[in-house]
């Protein structure tokens, strides 16, 4: 039986890019659960941008990660053991683990895992957090229609390659951006994008009147900054802007001031910021639609997995200078 | 009867805020009217900001008024010659005038006023465009409910005195945002609003957080900018912005960068451009709902009334410049 519990905790809030050097480790009991709880053994540990909030003085929509305490995070954790009825040791969860690798947790927080819609990999990945984020963005925020041009920032991102994938899937034409030729070789070869922008590489406007001579519908928005003040300008008449981040703005040293919004009054158009949690009461329906897509084979969610909860907070910086290859997950324990 | 058109002819694009340097006079025979045309005598020309748009190379939405052709405007006409049954010599109606004393124009572009509702005066003002396009950006793009906190910008102007009021009429609290001590008091002491901005006073963010310590659920915007770049900050979550109008960008030299974007994510909040001519269709709904306010006294439009055609071009001017108490329209001949 394990004793002890391995914890990363903030030690301090990040200016700008959060790294290692904003974290320390320590090493606790574990702490047995009590009536309603469950001492979990963390698995797999998702690696969000949301994070970078999280650890800042006032993120808004949650409390933020007070200094000295294990980091905020999602993931898939096993049982240990368990003083809820309703869960058995071995079985897999989808809990709030925070950084560390024995999370006592309370169990009512903690849903059980459908082993029989997808292995606890595909939980962490295409039927996580994730993936309902570029369901839910996509689909309801963005309105996106069959037909309809959608350009996808951060596209071979966690959240971006559901939702490029997912807007292919719905019949849309499909405009993904990334930065270098490996992120897009993949967007274009192995997802199958109509067109790909590399922002590292030349002029960003005339990549999008190229890729888009006639506008898109929907921007789906994971950047913020320039790419959104460019898809503004080519947005179409009736479109929509679905905001769920803002990676390029969330350690800037000055924040990019956006100047197409006057453009929306004859556009019509609309931006709407989102929240995949108050989407909660519908994840069923959307985890039954992905999961059709997993049998099929039409979907899939390429994962960038750090071996060890120590690697985490280097994780979180890569996240933010652009070094991950799809969605990050730091793996702690075997399956 | 009359043999002479005096019209306004747009002479060259202004770069910055239009004025009588961009327009010239001349003067034509009247055109008889042919088969479905009506010869009329313009009677109030409205002078509104989209004009401004209307002159630029692209307005986007509709086409740019040519070079050597009468400025385009909307008002109110007494039918001097009806070549269509509908329509009677002396009948009032709603047409597209221009910057002309005489127009021949389409019977079917033209509507009839229904005197019983309100007078032309009343059409141009309070049962007008203007008055519609504060109705549809409050109630369906804004979405206010009673209770919930509005903020209205240019709150004296065309739009804004109507919006703002509309919004104390359906249980709003409302705060008003003009530039100077005569406005700020007509807001707050004709008009009754909850609370005045004076743009030209003081730091306009401690302005925001003065007057709206809970922030705001919907703001009705038709100045752009950094007013609006505040609002975002200040807005609750789930706050709608509908963006009407952008007087202050329009001829700006640099458009402001609006930098607060990104906050929309964490508050659920979105921005909504609109056209008023896209609700066409609802035009008799909001007219009956305006006309019983008018009945009642709780609405009121006031009018900053210009004499004579010539007027036109510095009344353009006057609005972009913040010169106007009120609604802006330019007398072309006695009711």
């Amino acid at each position: 039986m394990q004793n002890s519990n391995q914890r990363l905790l903030l030690k301090a809030r990040p200016e700008g890019i959060a790294g290692p050097e904003h974290f320390e480790e320590d090493v606790q009991p574990v702490r047995m659960p009590g009536p309603g709880e469950l001492l979990l053994e963390s698995v797999y540990i998702s690696i969000d941008p949301a994070m970078r909030v999280w650890v800042s003085e006032n993120p808004g929509y949650v409390p933020p990660v007070e200094i000295g305490t294990p980091m905020r995070a999602g993931g898939i954790g096993r049982v240990l053991v368990s003083e809820d009825p309703a869960f058995q040791v071995g079985d897999f969860v989808n809990a709030r683990l925070g950084w560390q690798t024995h999370p006592t947790v309370r169990a009512s927080d903690s849903q059980k895992l459908d082993l029989s819609v997808g292995s606890p990999q595909d939980w962490i990945g295409p039927l996580g957090t994730t993936a309902l984020t570029a369901y839910f963005g996509l689909f309801d925020v963005g309105a996106a229609k069959p037909g309809e041009t959608v350009l996808v920032s951060a596209a071979a991102g966690g959240v971006g390659q559901m939702a490029a994938q997912m807007a292919k899937i719905h019949g849309c034409r499909v405009v993904g951006i990334a930065g270098g030729p490996e992120k897009c070789a993949y967007l274009k070869d192995t997802l199958g994008l109509d067109a790909v922008i590399d922002y590292k590489a030349g002029d960003l406007e005339d990549a999008y009147k190229a890729t888009m001579p006639d506008g898109c519908d929907v921007f789906f928005d994971n950047v913020g900054g320039e790419q959104l003040d460019l898809a503004l300008a080519s947005l179409r008449e009736n479109g929509r802007v679905a905001i769920c981040g803002r990676i390029s703005q969330t350690a800037a040293g000055e924040l990019y001031g956006v100047k197409n919004l006057g453009l929306l009054i004859g556009k019509r158009a609309r931006i709407q910021g989102f929240i995949v949690f108050d989407f909660n009461a519908r994840y069923p329906e959307a985890r039954a639609w992905i999961a059709e897509q997993l049998k099929t084979g039409s979907l899939q969610q390429r994962l960038h997995i750090l071996d060890g909860l120590t690697k985490a907070p280097e994780g979180l910086q890569m996240l933010f200078e652009g070094g991950n290859q799809g969605k990050l997950v730091v793996q702690v324990a075997e399956e």
